[in-house]
């Protein structure tokens, strides 16, 4: 969504190249808004406004372009200009930024870069995508065991423009060790005793994250502990960076994102839905439609089998209701897949609730059923001809299939769990196929079993 | 997930009423730590433990209580002791749990209650749930604008055992309007300048909500701004209170699972899987699942009304598709939901853009309606005895009601979006019902015109 509302003033600027006037839009709103105004600018106009803006302030609001325009800059700026407001950037944002970028033009950008921040790139960017590694950032502060204070403070007011967060001060040895941590709050409160160390008020409980961990077990931490950052250490204790609260939001998105895409059968887009090209969007969705169309061949395969059956008079009106069968297994299935896969995405279940979870299935089955049964038992007068005691075959089928739904639809993605693959990859249409199938088999034999072969 | 590790420690130190050893306990660990080695306990046990922890800590350690432990302690405790615990709570956590709670015993609480606190709880109880107002906290920092960096980190100190946050301090005038925000990070920066005023300091363009606003917009924009925390004021400016990062995350994750249960048709759920009872869970699932039936019935309808073309010997191997004609519809069609549904949620599209993603979703259903459809013809040969021109039946219905499975699941959530309802309420199931109705009079009208009347 473009905000237009200032875009012939901006450009109008530019053609004048009014320095005072631009620089006093870039300086007026909060940065989010500021690059929110600028949306509808080119890349290269967007990038002659910022220009303009003070350095610092000029990476805030780069931080907030949209994905496209953030490459298209870095990629044709002025390399020194670029260079320097890519060392100005947050340390996790400039990794994943650089890796969007064509490797030629970072080999170009990398000697502009200060030495010590292209060793961070470097190295932040050799940590695997998804894992604590890749989302961690280099600027926190840390101090040392027999700091006081006073000092804290001091040496706080230094950093705190370069710092990621100031809601923590990281306690380490000399060897880098993570030995506790004191958080803002505990340090403002300790004024009035100026000379108090941060050994004796570190936290020495600490709650961290290994750098090699996933990134989604990273963010139920931080939630369930209400952190707003968590040290990232490595296996002796090191401590190696953070992870601050908004990159926790943006996996939590991601991550709930990942599991509606999964169910709806939908491989796991990158980008928004509108930027996506209707071919990626094709073959994100072709791969499952074409192998849920496998398991739709076992359907036409499984009612092929009863072919002659289905052609006696007897039996004819039973055609009718091979759709509603089938769904009502195939939805009850979804609903359950639905609800373990979401309860195993919040560390409600595990597989050790497996037995608990298919008997509470079982119940749920079982009463559905019946009364699906007793409604599908209506439509058999109300559309046919059928007797009462042959019309059974609706009720009694429905009752199985829902109860063969929920038992598929709820063990699948525990089974898919325990064997360490994403639980979500059964998707509600994946589900509900398998379902499809046996609900065929059963019907055509609860028939045959009321009807007679 | 319990873990019973120190459960029996702790119950030999109730036993011998070891005060001492309850005391270190509850300091030893985090809070959120100390409460899970508590979960095996009940609720008189824990509460048991928790007196020996001293007051500020005891309210720390039961905020990570399961909400039943919560809700059971707070109507079984002394209630002399139990008022103590909830005028320490965080001002919003203990409006919500007072909800929980029986009426009469909330009667008996509040008089035990300090008057301050009372009027608190129940100001913030009067906003409706799912609004801003019903999520902030009131213990937030504010300041006039002719404080000083000095004076406002004295008063930081001496308030920031109490405060929520203290990431901002909010600056108002003598009547509470919000006049603007300075970050503890500006603070720190400018202690070298202990003079300098808030009006100085603060920045002026607030990003805020409304109290009356809904509690996913208000997350929208957290995460969009990078905030630690958002002010939330009434139509006049006035700031009525916070809300901190944890309770925005608490949203997403809760706005994330609703999304996930509507598109897999089951109503949204209070409390985790296991915690609620099969007769909830059975209904939040029958309800929708009678209304799928419904839609199933006019499958059987449609299907009757060509009862005499089915039986036509040379239409009779078209029974066999049936099932997997109309699910390749109902699963691209649960596809599109997906996607807008998705893109909706995450702001990324609005009506105004339902021509574009009719446009594209047309692409895409002629694409992949065609690729299904080659397969799908191969099927027919492999299956039956159907010439060539009379098997071209399947790939034209495949690409007609994939067509159609897009367009419905991509327009039905755009049209509940417009006229104000939740677009994940077009669920998965609820697409494909149609579009199986959909799917069976292309399929059967393809099939007369091909082979005719």
């Amino acid at each position: 969504m473009i905000n237009p509302l200032y875009l012939p003033e901006i450009r109008e600027m530019l053609a004048e190249d009014d320095a005072q006037g631009l620089a006093q839009f870039s300086t007026a709103l909060h940065p989010a808004r500021t690059a929110e105004f600028m949306e509808g600018l080119t890349a290269a106009e967007a990038w002659a406004v910022l220009r303009h803006a003070e350095l610092a302030l000029r990476a805030e609001i780069f931080g907030f372009f949209d994905e496209a325009k953030q490459t298209e800059i870095i990629a044709t700026g002025d390399r020194a200009e670029i260079g320097e407001l890519i060392a100005e950037l947050p340390a996790d944002d400039r990794v994943d930024l650089l890796q969007r970028v064509d490797h030629q033009i970072v080999a170009e950008l990398l000697p502009l870069i200060p030495p010590a921040v292209r060793r961070d790139i470097l190295r932040l960017g050799s940590y695997a995508a998804g894992t604590a590694g890749a989302l961690m950032t280099t600027e926190y502060a840390s101090l040392g065991e027999g700091v006081t204070v006073r000092q804290a403070l001091d040496e706080l007011g230094r950093q705190a423009e370069e710092l990621e967060t100031i809601n923590y001060l990281y306690i380490v040895d000399g060897e880098e060790h993570l030995r506790g941590v004191v958080s803002t709050r505990q340090l403002v409160s300790s004024l009035g005793r100026p000379e108090t160390t941060m050994a004796s008020l570190m936290e020495r409980d600490l709650v961290t994250v290994d750098v090699h961990e996933d990134q989604e077990q990273m963010a139920e931490r931080v939630a369930r502990y209400d952190l707003l950052a968590i040290p990232v250490v490595d296996e002796q204790r090191h401590l190696l960076g953070i992870i601050t609260h908004d990159d926790v939001i943006d996996v939590m998105r991601q991550e709930a994102s990942e599991d509606v895409y999964r169910l709806g059968a939908v491989g796991p887009l990158q980008t928004g839905y509108l930027e996506t090209p209707w071919f990626t969007l094709s073959w994100k969705r072709g791969v499952w439609l074409i192998f849920l169309l496998l398991v739709g061949l076992l359907t036409a395969l499984a009612l092929k089998t009863y072919k002659g059956d289905l052609e006696r008079p007897e039996m004819a009106w039973m055609v009718f209701f091979i759709p509603l069968v089938i769904s009502a297994g195939g939805n009850s299935g979804a609903q359950s897949a639905t609800l373990v896969i979401r309860a195993i995405s919040l560390g409600d279940v595990s597989v050790s609730d497996a037995l608990r979870i298919v008997r509470k299935e079982l119940v749920i089955g079982f009463c559905l059923g019946s009364v699906l049964g007793l409604i599908g038992y209506s439509y058999v007068f109300a559309l046919t001809s059928a007797g009462a005691v042959s019309g059974l075959v609706i009720p009694i089928t429905l009752i199985l299939v829902v109860i063969c739904g929920t038992l598929i639809g709820s063990l699948l993605p525990l089974l898919f769990n325990r064997l360490g693959l994403d639980p979500a990859l059964m998707s509600n249409p994946f589900v509900a196929g398998i379902v499809d199938v046996a609900g065929i088999i059963i019907y055509m034999n609860v028939a045959l079993l009321m009807l007679g072969h």
